[in-house]
């Protein structure tokens, strides 16, 4: 391994982060480490331009997340990770987005060091940073917040979405919703009972970075029907704040579309 | 400009991110950008190796951008983006970590747009990824917080720090100032103030991502005498929540300094 990007020869696992799907947002070190793999153990998330880019030589493992299903469970790779990098494999553990940021990157390298492993961390350009700077709506913008907030709307199978309603409805941040489709609903209503007006700015986006993103902008209190309506699907990303005003001006790489209530109104009495 | 992964001619401003400081954490895209320019206008915290990736041929027109000086005012940055586009200029907007978190980029697109020039926005890894990537701090960990929180603990000459307290002190969501060390001491009396538990773990790192990287652990009490007594000077970010114990067992590019509370009482009675 000679590179002057990867300056560590004793390093057998790199957990690096895919980026948010446009191939050319995967960092140098990212595309680095994909070509120098022996073995790539990738996720559901990661595109198929960005498998493209790995070593042809190289072993690919699918270890398949979605955001309800975990074809392989967490232990499972962890353990994949530590048998790999055991038979002297240089092992690339591929994840969307940025393994740091609700990516259990943490997870794989807190058991890798526990087992001798030695491992490298490349962050990734979340999706947040990502969809923001694709559907033109920067996620601070001064005089309209002091700051930006990411969280996720997913929750383990059984459990219910337990989050500080109150500190999250807070006007003067960015409020981000990773996986937050499934929830939104609740999601809405108790932002709103916590304080945020319901005609709070929210965009969602789909596919953020690809070709094929979709961009929805109304408000907190239509967020969901909106959603409904435009059949959005996983992966998506919602905004809430007032820097999704901006979209209008900023937006570069698709227009949003502007989802208004008027219309689901009209809509919900055709249909009844 | 024939490039896989710039596919608009008639582009003429990218606004880039450059990311932490590592040149791999550069996005491909970036790095395409970089190369195809006709000139960049480039940030202080843009770092020598990255200016070095730079088309020769380019022009480099500085814009020096520090926490407290900004040796180019904004709008003049903005007017010299759109004269040299007008040149029929493909211009670099060349920035600090990512464009749209605390970076200004978004101004910058605003006065483009209102001025018809095209433009792209590349989002770069922002310093909260990089360096929680790089000190082994993950901003999210399952079963520590539901989120993380990025706010700037800089504000404009003249006034004070505005900040929602009682918002920001959930000890369930880790918090990331960028620019905070002027503030620091008001930062961690304030969080402490709204509840945030003085003994919440907390960490200064300096540099982040850089071979001269220097990260301090200690607590959020703490914490303005540690980053006093070790010298961090900007930029460093801080990272204030339960994750940050988690670089223990984690940390593989530098192995942070715990500062000791003790140590440094010992020190002021030996002083006094």
């Amino acid at each position: 391994m000679t590179n002057s990007l990867l300056n560590n020869d004793n390093v057998s696992v790199f957990i690096i982060g895919a980026g948010p799907g446009d191939p050319g947002l995967l960092t140098l070190k990212a595309a680095e480490c994909l070509k120098i793999a022996d073995v790539v153990v990738y996720d559901r998330l990661v595109s198929d331009e960005i498998l493209a880019m790995v070593n042809p030589n190289a072993e690919k493992i699918f270890a398949g997340k979605a955001a309800r299903d975990h074809f392989m469970p967490q232990d499972e790779i962890n353990q994949t990770l530590v048998d790999l990098a055991r038979l002297d494999k240089t092992v690339v553990r591929l994840k969307g987005g940025d393994p740091f940021i609700f990516g259990r990157g943490s997870e794989e390298a807190m058991f890798l060091a526990e087992h001798d492993i030695d491992f490298e961390i490349v962050p990734g350009i979340t999706a947040s940073a990502g969809c923001g700077a694709y559907a033109g709506i920067p996620l601070t913008h001064r005089g309209y917040v002091t700051g930006v907030r990411f969280v996720t709307g997913h929750c383990q199978a059984g459990q219910h979405l337990d989050l500080n309603w109150k500190s999250l409805a807070d006007p003067k941040t960015t409020l981000v919703i990773y996986m937050g489709l499934i929830n939104i609903q609740k999601i809405s209503d108790e932002l709103i009972k916590a304080g945020l007006p319901a005609d709070t700015p929210a965009a969602g986006i789909e596919r953020g970075t690809t070709p094929d993103q979709r961009t929805i902008t109304t408000t907190l209190e239509n967020l969901p029907q909106c959603i409904e309506r435009a059949e959005l699907k996983a992966p998506s990303l919602l905004i809430i704040g007032k820097v999704v005003e901006l979209s209008k001006t900023i937006a570069w790489h698709t227009h949003a579309h502007e989802c208004m209530l008027d219309d689901i109104e009209d809509n919900a009495s055709n249909n009844g």
